[in-house]
């Protein structure tokens, strides 16, 4: 670390991202005080040369910036807010850093306690697991004050790769890591609707993960991508009509090998919408329409 | 083409596929007759010099193969059986080409009325677009009579430019691609509930496209097939339920934003279930075994 | 019965259901001719002085009336086409009743048979189980030809209790009796999904029991049954806003007691979409208002 | 009201619901001290002889009762904790009577805080609406401690027609009035269903809700509600193999007329799961094996 003299941090969640991040701040030089609410999470760190506190509030006393790393909304409240929160240590102008993914609309109280006290909060969601904790090479995508963040640089340097600014509004990037949580988490249910399927049909399951990965290369995808992002659905590479046929044949097939596909169903379901709202001719993208309806878009 | 005594080719449904992959048999140098409900759109093959029928089963008289790429079940049914099908004119030994997204019922079921017949049924159902037609570049999963299908293979070769053999079961390549497209239409709904939420947060589309597609890219995902396939969720990379934490907190993200996301609702009911059976500490990819347990595996 | 020239009475498929309607057609002093297609079924309706037939064909010749009581679709259409089917055995004028729950566009396939084949098809789906059926308390909706209809009257008194014309659409009363059953299995998923939550809250399930009947036989229900009816959402009795607290509310509980209610997760996200399109201060059953619109109406 | 030395009430929140019942406590000769959050809500109450207050804190100060019925968990938290909350006002043994629908954690929680203060909270959520708060004819649930419960009597008889004990549990009542009202918007949601299905069919608007109240009506509920109670679901009365059959024709008939049915999609699927666990020959009512499967039961 070059000299700075921003250099005393606290950091309150010792899990198992925590405890690694903490490390790498610990070992880039700055001045680091740990608090968890399980007292020995605090030795290994202590070990290495760490302050450690007895409350929140006592471990961001001094600090220029405090870092949590908890596991909900409740909990990063709870350590902020309170006689024994970190807002009732940290000195006007000190800046908390939340790392974990919290509702946006707790992001957004989160600043109107800052602001209150005179102090700041800044948005800084992670990505990536322990493993990329442990190598330093998280990405995290940041937001709040600009001139704010400008200072926290080094700091984002000594626990990963890549910070991305993403302006002053510290909701958006909560939502963003929710989304790409959602987008992870779909794509799980998709394999394991495929899977099973394919298991109870006598399918090969190192073929279907094979198919799996080509339909995920596939450049078709940009094009539905783009489509949706256009809102550009005719003329139909494939027509919704269609789809719907293929849709039902498959909830028919997996029906008889007695498998239920849940997102099929769904799915099912939308595409009658989209048919009684007369976009037979159109792709079969055009379900987002659809969806833009059900969200009074 | 090679010489070979194997050259009568029919070729049923005359649609936005069938037509360029009838061309393409014809530019290849195949005999070739045609049939279609609306004779009018078989003036583009006989001005090529295409013969011409009025039913299928005068279209498939003399023939080695007969090909259809008919909308539905209900359609090949219709061109196969009754007084003016195609099996009606067909000589024992001739072959039939389905080259539709048919139900495996339906492949099961014409498969047994050419055994009955003498002739053959080969499940072929083609991979690509018009465009890939028209070029092509088409895919074939093909299943069948081995041997049946080496007598193809020049025949496939005119139209395709991959073929890839499945075995004898004349179903599967029904399920794989019916599989195929629901895993497509998934990601297209997938999108689609993050294009939406994104638009009703405020967030930028093309920012959330590229996310989207690195989401896709991530080689995260193939450890997750991998898991999925092998049933492996110990430990844990990401626990479910934290996973649960995340899925809760973006459908109240979405609702604060009025944003119905149906996938994501499904999945948190799921996620219900994997923790009512005991499973918070292991991956969130374990809701497989959730969906193996409603498929009664 | 009431000497009548029609007397001549077919029924085909002797199953739960079959048996004791045939047995009260016997005992009403019909001239009955049965098909199975397991012949042993057939016995106890020999014994009892019917004539047993070889086919449906068979079973049908000479007959006014063939009653068919199938399992599905297929072989009620099984039993009707094809060299051995009771068309190829009915003489003209002849009326065939349907008994079984088959699809609308089945009945109306049966419906356009018989007009080429110059005999009457009846739709007449049954209401009631095997003790009504013993009973000959079951309810029939019927339709069709009315004339046609008045030529049974006495047949239909010979099984049923009620049975009330619908109208010469033969569709509507299968599309009726699918409804009903609808609404039934509904109402077994509600409140399995009560009693889940209950047993796993704690609660007892008698009192369960007895709240979900208070709240079926509340007057308030057909208040709501006429509000949908006449589209009638404004002032709320209580506001779609507060419904949708109750619902996440109740979702929330569910999920602390790690049980998933699929229901109210529709409900929540058909709650939402009602919220984007600003009906809030509706009434909460203006949810019907999206069901219209993801119909298309 | 008889003379008795508790007659000191606080009411918070004069909503829709909260108006009327102030009124009536008024009237019934308490000495009422009101809070509302927009003043000009509560000169109909100090028009007829209530107190007026400048926060939950003063409203409460001296009261042997406070009263709540305030619109979610989060107004019932902010209005009982903090510098101007009741707690701060209320006196050792003052009773707090939250009468609003709130999560049972919401309502645990209000249990510990007055624990913790020396006081008592006592569950009553309401059950009716404003002409019934109007007319004094609510019914309410309560849940607390019976002897604090006793003293409230004569305050409970102002404002309901009936008070039923439900035991020491404050948690429970809350869990049951969401389940009733989770009861009452699934009918609303299966009403909405057939009512919509009817109108895509072409069908009498009248007559399918004199259906739906016949079925409502139909002694077989009280059937299904003891299965479900006893688990109890051989012999089937209605096998779940044709349950299937018919759900899925009811699917295919709505799909024909584009209406979509969310709860039969959701039910279907239910189906296939009860068929891949054996349960075909089962009564249809089995379905709640699966949702208590998915429950971990």
């Amino acid at each position: 670390m070059t000299e700075t003299a921003l250099n005393k941090v606290t950091f309150i969640g010792l899990g198992k991202m925590g405890t690694p991040i903490a490390l790498n701040i610990l070992k880039a030089g700055f001045d680091l005080t740990v608090y968890n609410r399980t007292p020995g999470k605090m030795d290994v760190l202590a070990d290495r040369g760490a302050n450690i506190a007895a409350s929140p509030k006592e471990s961001a006393a001094g600090s220029d910036f405090v870092m949590t790393c908890l596991m909900d909304d409740q909990s990063v409240l709870d350590n902020t807010s309170g006689e024994d929160g970190l807002l009732a240590g940290l000195k006007p102008g000190g800046v908390h850093i939340g790392t974990a993914t919290v509702s946006p609309s707790c992001a957004a109280k989160l600043d109107r306690l800052h602001n209150s006290h005179g102090s700041h909060y800044i948005s800084a969601p992670i990505f990536g697991r322990p493993d990329a904790a442990e190598a330093g090479t998280l990405l995290t995508y940041v937001a709040g004050n600009a001139e704010v963040i400008a200072r926290c640089e080094h700091l984002f340097a000594a626990y990963t790769q890549t910070h991305i600014y993403m302006g002053e509004d510290v909701k958006v990037v909560n939502s963003i890591k929710l989304a790409m949580n959602f987008v992870l988490v779909s794509l799980i249910e998709i394999f394991s609707e495929v899977y099973t399927f394919s298991e109870k049909s006598g399918m090969d399951a190192e073929f279907i993960e094979k198919l799996i990965h080509t339909v995920l290369a596939h450049p078709v995808l940009g094009e539905y991508t783009t489509r949706l992002r256009t809102g550009d659905f005719e003329p139909a590479a494939f027509a919704l009509q269609a789809g719907f046929k293929d849709v039902s044949l498959m909830l028919q097939a997996a029906s008889e090998v007695q498998a239920p596909l849940l997102v099929a169903s769904t799915i099912r379901d939308k595409l009658v919408t989209a048919l009684a709202c007369g976009m037979e001719n159109k792709d079969w993208s055009a379900i987002h329409e659809v969806t833009r309806m059900e969200a009074g878009l």
